[in-house]
């Protein structure tokens, strides 16, 4: 008997599909900067998207509270009704439509909002539209789940980026089906215009599109107001929306968050928790109802903290030889064009660009590559720098140690 | 231009994948018997597998601890270390093998465990063996992953139930892969023998199956000790065990879970993680540190007094005329043999028999088809009592009425 017991089965040992499943790579850069840490350099983590503030003391009180209350059972699938009332409540508000509860299917964090969307929504074949340079979970997920995943660009314009909304139109073909936008943008920090909205809108409308707004950094900004495509007419029975607790009250590590949209899709996505994860935390739940309910000055402080944070590193980025970096009103993220800076190091490739930096300064961040593969005709180089997670002495030290870096290099 | 922007897309709305996608119909249940309650009806609740039971004191003061400490930011993807040591150490002395940290992915709960599992190592086609009755989810899963659902049977036998494993060995074809196995089983309450066992892993070796191991109940049992599948000589690098703290630890509502077996399982598991849901909640798991390494007072505690329930339960449900229900040693869960019963009211269907009941007596419960379409050849009539939701004394007033109400049918 041709048994291999220790090895376990003969036949193709996993489903195919897990050779088209993707990762963060910026996991990779945490751990090579975890490794320096441990060998004692002083490191700079401006790699990873995470908060180095306390969550709100109401909001952990609250789930205190709601623990020692018993609030430890199942709940219901699609969330708790004050929770769902709640985040319809702040959407309704923020985005100038109609939400109530039931367009709201709570969910451990955002990020399960990408996987219930395409699982919901896209057949095998379909086309999606997904950003790169963008949060690399879009184009895994979209090929794990048998989809074709068509990127479309940012492009530099005006000291910022922008959309090239032409050249969407010319990828879309006959399979095209979803769409999937993250404005407010991570990594480059760009938002849509008015103007470029309604285009966009337009394009929409005309493709029959189905979109996943991805506004996981809708109340991180620092000026002026967001603006959602969903508020757009025709569009609400379009978009889903990708609600996240984890930036604006720094409640990234509680995995609260939810998709909003259309009834009908709702009522699928509350039918994959019953058959995923069956319900969120409960007791995490009601202490996102303080969180939107009750006293909002931790949030405010929140924002207000990174936005110090942005002011000293886009100051410092921008003074250093070979660096443009614009200012961007939201996300915590800075993407400079590093062009100039890497020719003048000769460290002319992203890895060894990343690689000579952490290891000569301790800083440690995120290429483009991180953000998806480079698109045809792409020229210019960036990096990106999350200020979330250093305060601004350890910014400046820090940001300060790689102008030195390049400075060297003139 | 044809547009509905109230209607959203035109083309086929949803995924095709979604027509296969299966639910809970418990929940259904949930729904009738809350809707009862709130017309005043007293309703005794013994359709749902949750718990009145608070979770231990300790543990809930171990996550307070945890969330003032700052626990409160991303975690790795695959858990933190600590309560994976943890959980390989406890099914390490359970299971009478030797795990480390490296053989477990932290997850949101031990549902999605069977999600994964099947995502790792189904492809479209596959064949699974799942239990009808049995988790409902299991059945929706497979077909909704594109794999082909084969049921096996538990047949009554000797007071109890066990696997017809001649069925099972004439079920087996070219494309079966996987086997899922829930032992110690919802809703039987049945345990394979040492016997059945060896069996059953002789099997698994001659046709080269992956199992996934569903243990939710492994230490919720009244006398005697478990047995795993995994523990067999060959079966470590072939199964994939589901562990849950949800149970022992009166702990449904906090979500935490893992998924154990093969490093190079667990890794994919892990890259679903980074894709899904980021990590699981980080101060639950420092919790979940504290369930396994801390003082077990609050375990055993739950364990005796679900035991005295069982005891409670069983005896009247044994005493009611039509009704004969075997004893088990593990699980909630009774599932009687309820034919008679049935025949003597006149409400043959099930439906009629669970309505009938609810409306007389105000005691809610599942049946037999709750848990998979019955299989050719079925003759008798299960429904099945979670006990763990009510007191001893609510248990004996709520079973008192079924009882009496039986009675008048004499």
């Amino acid at each position: 008997m041709p048994l291999h017991p220790s090895a376990g089965p003969d036949h193709a040992a996993f489903a195919s599909r897990v050779a088209r499943l993707g990762t963060e790579t910026v996991f990779v850069v945490a751990d090579e900067a975890a490794a320096r840490a441990a060998r004692g350099q002083v490191v700079y983590p401006f790699h990873l998207g995470d908060l180095d503030i306390p969550t709100p003391g109401n909001i952990v009180e609250a789930a205190a509270r709601a623990m020692r209350d018993g609030k430890t059972t199942y709940c219901p699938n699609a969330g708790i009704g004050p929770l769902r009332e709640a985040i319809a409540a702040d959407l309704s508000a923020s985005h100038g439509v109609t939400f109530d509860a039931d367009n709201v299917s709570v969910q451990p964090g955002g990020k399960p909002v990408i996987g219930k969307f395409l699982l919901a929504l896209m057949d095998r074949g379909d086309e999606v539209l997904y950003p790169d340079p963008g949060f690399p979970i879009y184009g895994s997920l979209i090929e794990f789940f048998g989809g074709r995943a068509v990127p479309y660009a940012y492009v530099a314009e005006g000291g910022g980026f922008t959309l090239d909304l032409d050249e969407i139109e010319r990828s879309v073909g006959p399979a095209t089906r979803l769409l999937i936008l993250n404005d407010l943008h991570n990594p480059t920090g760009a938002e849509l215009s008015a103007r470029e909205l309604e285009r966009l809108a337009e394009l929409v409308l005309r493709h029959d599109l189905w979109v996943l707004c991805d506004e996981a950094y809708f109340d991180v900004r620092y000026g002026g107001a967001s603006r959602s495509l969903a508020s757009l007419p025709g569009m609400l029975e379009r978009c889903v929306i990708l609600y996240t607790f984890s930036k604006k009250y720094a409640m990234t590590g509680w995995r609260l968050g939810a998709g909003v949209g259309p009834r009908r899709i709702v009522e699928i996505f509350n039918r994959l928790n019953v058959n995923g994860e069956s319900c969120t935390n409960q007791f995490v739940q009601w202490a996102g109802v303080e969180a939107l309910t009750g006293d909002q000055n931790g949030a405010r402080e929140i924002v207000a903290r990174l936005e110090r944070r942005r002011d000293v590193a886009q100051a410092i980025l921008d003074a250093t030889p070979g660096v443009r970096c614009f200012l961007p009103a939201t996300t915590f993220y800075l993407y400079p064009d590093v062009t100039g800076a890497m020719e003048l190091t000769g460290l002319t490739d992203y890895e060894s660009f990343r690689r000579g930096v952490l290891e000569a300064t301790g800083v440690s961040m995120c290429t483009r590559l991180h953000f998806g593969p480079e698109l045809p005709g792409e020229t210019r180089r960036y990096l990106r720098f999350a200020y979330s997670g250093l305060s601004t002495e350890r910014i400046r030290d820090g940001l300060g140690r790689l102008k030195t870096f390049v400075e060297r290099h003139q």
